[in-house]
């Protein structure tokens, strides 16, 4: 992402110095102007004041709209975490996911991530598109020439692709569940109440009406407002701990639970390192030098 | 349902008398304790909480604790359209859902239900368990001796059964999307979260865990804290009327969203009444009778 990232903010697609500002409000809930400026610079601001909201009032809400991409909905998620509250977002992604029996886009790629706390557990946290896959994953399968699966994309008419098979020249997404027996009505639908809590609420439009860039929506949940939260965390264990203790179906090594896997990978890299691709590193290299970036390597 | 209700009733094991108590709480949000009343008792009455809270501070959220069956998720949710507001309620249902790749239930049938208010349009509102389908569909199939899909029960291990086929003696529920390549794992971490802000913000366990009854959660957002009610409610009205005339794939008649066939169903139903079986007027006759509740036929 960092690559389209440089390139946007280059051609002016997101404004780096924004002057996000809130529009309108009430005491635990506000939508934010987010100026054009990035997910990752929006993202945390706007968490944090619904953070802040929490700490006073038990929970705390906000949409943000005119803003950009998200980067990970899970990072925003997660800044509940070190507060004792479970967080939530969501943003707007491309247009490009059909209804059930529909020809035509109606929702975007959109993610929802939710994220809690626990004392010595793996923490819970959520981040899934309500797309069939993420978008990215069927670009990369016609990049590499190789198959999908079924119930993953529809024909350049919109009919449901519901054998293993090629990517088309044309295609669309297909919502969560992929086919309508597979429950595509509730992906559909938890896409399209995304579209409505992070595009209407902001009143920048909706689905095919949509204006201004991506809007975002995020809520923190104060634990303390419902229960004790040391007592919580440990609930959280036991839950977590039984999830992942589930007896495997023959085949399978194990269950995890959503940030289980990720947790894990974080403790080996924070270790050992991230594995980049050589061509990644080059091009880091080159892109900082013409942008005249400095930086070091902190392991070095 | 109501069947079930009677019989629970009759056998103590739902409160007709409950006394629900706030037992934690702060300005915006907090915990009640159902004191084992039936959830179309509780519902109304935490979710009004939630909307008044909400009216104060722009949200409001409810997690009720140790309560009974919910009756419909989106009876409760649909209260917060009156006030020009949307909607969240959610439950834990029966424990009998799998993780995936695992052979026992960590989650229940847990149902999410969202509300949205239009202005003309009928109104957004989905209801949908993260059990691949809703339980009794499984349990009817298997009275009635009829093939389920494929994705939707799992065998007496826990082993999917990702082909159409009859309902063996013993299966659990498979989450949303059935297999993990259609979403399974979204559906399951859907389903565990609802099982977290029902259970553990209720501090009375989760999954297997679970203690005194099911739980409930609310959420009531006050659309004038981040816009115009009236142009969310013409927004509204664009997005739905524009997902309802997608063009529909060849072969299918019209694309829907979820609340457009039950608000025309319920026009239909206003005007010619509910159709009933026999068997379940006479049920209602007896029952009646046998209760000493008096009652008349408003139609008649």
């Amino acid at each position: 992402m960092l690559r389209r990232y440089v390139e946007d903010f280059g051609a002016g697609g997101i404004n780096p110095t924004p002057n996000p500002k809130i529009i309108r409000e009430m005491p635990a809930a506000a939508t934010l102007d987010s100026d054009g400026g990035h997910g990752l610079v929006i993202g945390p601001l706007a968490m944090n004041m619904a953070i802040e909201r929490a700490k006073i009032y038990g929970i705390g809400t906000i949409t943000a709209n005119n803003g950009r991409h998200f980067g990970a909905a899970a990072y925003h998620a997660a800044m509940a975490i070190d507060h004792g509250m479970i967080g939530v977002s969501m943003t707007t992604g491309g247009m490009q996911v059909l209804p059930v029996d529909g020809s035509k886009p109606m929702f975007g790629l959109n993610p929802i991530s939710v994220a809690v706390p626990t004392n010595s557990e793996a923490p819970f946290i959520f981040d899934a598109s309500m797309s069939s896959v993420a978008g990215n994953k069927i670009a990369l399968a016609k990049r590499l020439g190789v198959d999908v699966a079924a119930g993953w994309i529809s024909d350049a008419d919109g009919v449901p692709i519901l054998k293993e098979g090629p990517v088309p020249d044309k295609y669309f997404m297909l919502p969560t569940g992929g086919s309508r027996e597979n429950g595509a009505h509730k992906g559909a639908s938890m896409g399209m109440w995304v579209e409505i809590m992070c595009g209407l609420l902001g009143a920048t439009g909706a689905g095919p009406n949509r204006e201004g860039g991506a809007s975002h929506h995020f809520i923190a949940y104060n634990v303390e407002a419902f229960t004790d939260l040391e007592n919580f965390k440990n609930d959280m264990d036991i839950y977590m701990n039984a999830v992942k203790n589930t007896p495997p179906i023959p085949g399978k090594e194990r269950v995890v639970y959503a940030g289980l896997p990720e947790h894990e990978e974080e403790i080996e890299r924070r270790k050992n390192g991230i594995p980049y691709h050589p061509e990644v590193i080059d091009w880091f290299r080159g892109i900082t030098g013409e942008l005249g970036i400095s930086w070091r390597l902190t392991n070095d």
